[in-house]
């Protein structure tokens, strides 16, 4: 056997993707451009045509997709999809020895059910999460998170790697992925919420949301220190409020919910929000930094 | 004259700072940093000390501190709080002919009051807004917006500039810098709200803070692009779901909601912003981005 064939053995040449939505095609787009036999399957035919183009195999089924490969990547919208493709007997049986890393997002209870039902059925598996957009994959942008059974996790790196971007293997816990995914599409949606509220507010007082954005680009990028900062308020337990107090905060909070009212526009969001911190205040907190409702969220 | 001196009379040399909380200390040590005869005074005496020692001259009274510059800038709480200090008989006296430019956060409306109530008391009038920390004040990173009289603006430029970072005069309604300011705060605290709950869900599931952080940085990067990117779909009234549906969105939300409340965390916030993409769909827009919420918020 010549060096080349070895290292073509080390590294598994194929890869089956389960589920064709934006992000599985760009999956499977990303493992064709890294040189892998990829074959492909998704629940409604017709979605893999551009891949087919490109040299991947269109499986007729799911079982026969699984069948081909020794590494099994699913990217659908939930576990209740996951589920639906993956715990069918036939595929059950195929994927028996087998891989599969499930890219969906979902709970980490549903992460930790589907690594209990893997180990009953002789599944080796590993759950992952996906925090930057499709348009992303293949890129140094995307970002990838795992966990599960870190020797496993190794032996496929070479092949998830040719996804692009950064991978981090957060642990053997299988729900990690999921918990960090969840905690992190929580201050994604949030954020956007406040954003698309922010551009009907703006709207309403004649400011269009091109007007807004260079600002609010700007409001984006003072995040990311006070992030590091309220990491660390958090992990110590000291919430200093010197630079902004919750009362601040709290009085910003009801001029929002005012503005928005008097146009008529839901302050739902805000008006929860203002609750947690007049609740730490009212816990004599009222010196404290905002952060400091992590504490009464967390009870 | 020399040109020397009609420079100096070109730039008016003293300004006034009212209120002396985190963020009007922050104003006044800048214009003592810039060499400018700076007279302050607060409501409760004493927070002017280290000011005073590096030269500010403190006022025994708020008509005195008027009395001396013709140049005003009021940075406190709220309007109730302005108006508490600047709508007594003695201040507004003191104030006639002189320009205040009001810093303190508040609703478009309260700005458009004070307009009124200035104009009817002769007092030259801009209303304005900081967009960043009281720890960026004097440094490149500072973020001032303004409305009012371009003229007026114009004329007090030079001692403005003096508080640093950059300073966009938005219009000529009085209400402009405010409006901006409710809307740049409702993203800021909508976000900082994601982000204390998030750090919250992430505890209960046993990653830290400091664990979670580099990750909710890499969220808030991802920000700005997108902020962008739906701007345009607003104004042009097109909202692109094809990356990612409103659909998509609405799933990621529902696992948010369990995953917290499978905790006893309050999902309140989400169960909102949940709602308002489970509107959008009811109206048959599920293929559209989230983005559309805009449009339903805005009816
Ligand atoms: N798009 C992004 O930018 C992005 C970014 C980060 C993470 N993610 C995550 O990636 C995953 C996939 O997202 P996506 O953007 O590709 O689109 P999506 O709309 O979340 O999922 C679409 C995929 O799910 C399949 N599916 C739905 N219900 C099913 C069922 N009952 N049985 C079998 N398949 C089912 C669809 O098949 P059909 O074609 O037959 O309906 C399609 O393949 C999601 O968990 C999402 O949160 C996406
Ligand atoms: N701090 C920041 O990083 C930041 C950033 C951007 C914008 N801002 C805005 O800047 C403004 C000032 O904020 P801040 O951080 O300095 O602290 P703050 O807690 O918002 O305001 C404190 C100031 O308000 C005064 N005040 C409160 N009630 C009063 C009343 N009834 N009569 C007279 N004065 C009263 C306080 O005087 P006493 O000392 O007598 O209580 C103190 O001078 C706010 O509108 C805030 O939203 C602050």
């Amino acid at each position: 056997m010549s060096l080349h064939s070895e290292q073509s053995h080390q590294l598994p040449s194929s890869v089956t993707v389960l589920g064709l939505g934006p992000m599985g095609r760009a999956l499977a787009s990303a493992f064709l451009d890294g040189g892998l036999r990829t074959t492909v399957w998704n629940r409604t035919p017709g979605r893999d045509r551009e891949l087919v183009e490109r040299g991947a195999v269109s499986a007729p089924s799911a079982e026969e997709a699984v069948a081909v490969s020794e590494l099994i990547v699913v990217c659908v919208v939930n576990y209740d999809a996951a589920d639906a493709i993956l715990r069918r007997e036939a595929v059950t049986t195929a994927l028996k020895g087998r891989t599969v890393v499930n890219l969906t997002a979902d709970t980490p209870g549903r992460a930790r059910d589907t690594a209990t039902w893997a180990a009953e059925h002789g599944v080796r598996y590993l759950d992952g999460a996906i925090m930057t957009p499709a348009t992303t994959i293949g890129t140094p942008a995307a970002v990838f998170i795992h966990s599960g059974p870190e020797e496993l996790y190794r032996e496929h790196r070479p092949v998830i790697e040719k996804l692009g971007g950064t991978h981090t293997h957060l642990g053997e816990d299988i729900g990690r992925a999921a918990a960090y995914d969840i905690a992190l599409l929580d201050i994604f949606w949030t954020a956007m919420a406040g954003y698309a509220h922010a551009l009907a507010v703006a709207k309403a007082e004649g400011v269009t949301a091109g007007e807004l954005a260079p600002f609010a680009q700007g409001i984006a990028a003072i995040l990311p220190p006070l992030f590091e900062e309220f990491a660390g308020d958090v992990d110590s337990g000291s919430y200093s409020g010197e630079i902004n107090p919750i009362t601040s905060a709290a009085s910003s909070m009801a001029h929002i919910i005012h503005a928005s009212e008097a146009h008529g526009i839901d302050a739902g969001v805000m008006r929860v929000v203002e609750g947690w911190a007049r609740r730490v205040i009212a816990r004599g907190h009222g010196t404290d930094g905002f952060v400091r409702v992590t504490e009464l969220l967390g009870r």
